[in-house]
């Protein structure tokens, strides 16, 4: 079972291991109209990444929550879009960093208005200074240990959407709240899923889009040069708040802007 | 100014960023009768690390919370042992992972009873099965992000008093809550400040008491050969709570225990 937080009752206990130690998750859930976009991808991701972290919980309890809280908050907003933001921790206790055998995981549920969307035209991105490292055994978990993005995403001046960040080999992994995707002369290309801090939601809906409409999606390594390459034709970035988004300038470099994956995407899907 | 909160009244905000991101940084202290160890180091430590992430905190306001926790707390505990716990964090709000320019920090005192002490005749030693992974950018802070060390102390069984992890270099960097120490033929060995994740208080204190003895420390990587080599004079582990603790048996495999470094530096230090 878990105790449920709602963010405007103003409290939550002071002991858990969510603050302590970042010793949970979060989902960011968009909502349109009291439905959920990739609603099932969301409690997917949750529930497997609880497992990986050990954290027990199960799908239908995360499902039942998320239903109370898009009916909770619905009546705020009525047709607009709006963020539903769910975080789990392992709950109150253990002996210091170990965790004791029976603990009660702790769940806060909280809203917030959507952020701006990005032009259809594009936006601009640098590279971040601060280099990404990835953890292999907690790969793509959406953890609460995001120091990383926040030192990252402290680099953003106006005007610029994101920065990438890369890891030790050089290779340019992932923005600071989004995953990168790039079209080349063979298809698309996608860092693998052991190589990615957050292995987002919208990343895995796009992957299938993709080879849904029987395009090539290889999952490997992108360096700088792939990026700047005349064999380039896109690079973009996801988010599922954010949907697909064109990179236009990448350090100042201009790219090549054709919005072929928002088009073969939708640049907002709603699946529930 | 920080915005103070005991974790006796039982509330912290749920939109600080401690939670969200893990965005901020711990202490925890032992107090004997009143009296702070290592005080001193404490204070520099969080001041020092809250300016590398950029959270504006200021070493005398710092203080002055720390006396008013002390004694505060002491009335508990009169002449007993006890750990007074400081977590700072970044605040609340931002947008997303960005920070807002003019957070006001946050700061949750607690108190804790002392943990069991490691006997004189040395503890069993394990390697962890995860992998330890250090941010350059962010090497030794004693941040929120800890699930890895979490992860680690997961492993811990009955009669185990630590496991220590290794980087994806090989090197035997620290356990999840000690920091190494080995004595050789060519003196002492400590892995330097930019490979750790946590540069303990300890670890500060036992290098200066070394110094101070006109013994040699070197700031290097450790390897397994160096502490299963019959040069290898004794593996100890360091916290600041914990003091000094000699490691019997590694992995099974028993090591000399001469007790050499706690005659040197006392296994209890106390530093106001």
């Amino acid at each position: 079972m878990i105790a449920l937080y709602w963010a405007e009752d103003g409290r939550f206990p002071p002991g858990d291991r969510g603050l302590a130690y970042g010793d949970g998750l979060f989902e960011t859930i968009r909502v349109d109209g009291g439905s959920a976009h990739l609603k099932a991808y969301h409690l997917d991701r949750m529930t497997r990444d609880a497992a990986r972290l050990h954290i027990p919980v199960n799908r239908s309890e995360l499902e039942h929550i998320f239903h109370q809280a898009v009916e909770r908050y619905s009546v705020h907003y009525s047709v607009d879009s709006w963020i539903l933001k769910l975080t789990l921790t392992r709950g109150s206790g253990g002996r210091g960093y170990r965790p004791s055998p029976n603990m009660k995981p702790n769940l806060l549920v909280s809203h917030a208005a959507m952020p701006p969307l990005a032009p259809a035209s594009g936006v601009a991105v640098d590279f971040s200074r601060v280099p990404l490292t990835v953890n292999p055994l907690l790969a793509g978990i959406k953890s609460l240990n995001r120091i990383e993005q926040v030192m990252a995403a402290s680099e953003l001046q106006d005007g610029l959407f994101e920065v990438l960040m890369a890891n030790p080999a050089g290779h340019i992994v992932e923005g600071t709240r989004t995953n990168l995707f790039i079209e080349t002369d063979d298809g698309w290309r996608t860092p693998s899923p052991d190589s990615v801090a957050v292995r987002g939601v919208m990343r895995r809906y796009v992957i299938e889009r993709l080879r849904a409409n029987a395009e090539e999606v290889h999952e490997a390594p992108i360096l700088l040069d792939d990026m700047l390459a005349s064999s380039c034709r896109g690079v973009y970035l996801t988010n599922s708040v954010l949907g697909v988004v064109s990179v236009r300038t990448l350090a100042g470099q201009d790219l090549p802007v054709t919005g072929r994956l928002a088009t073969i995407c939708g640049s907002t899907p709603k699946t529930e």
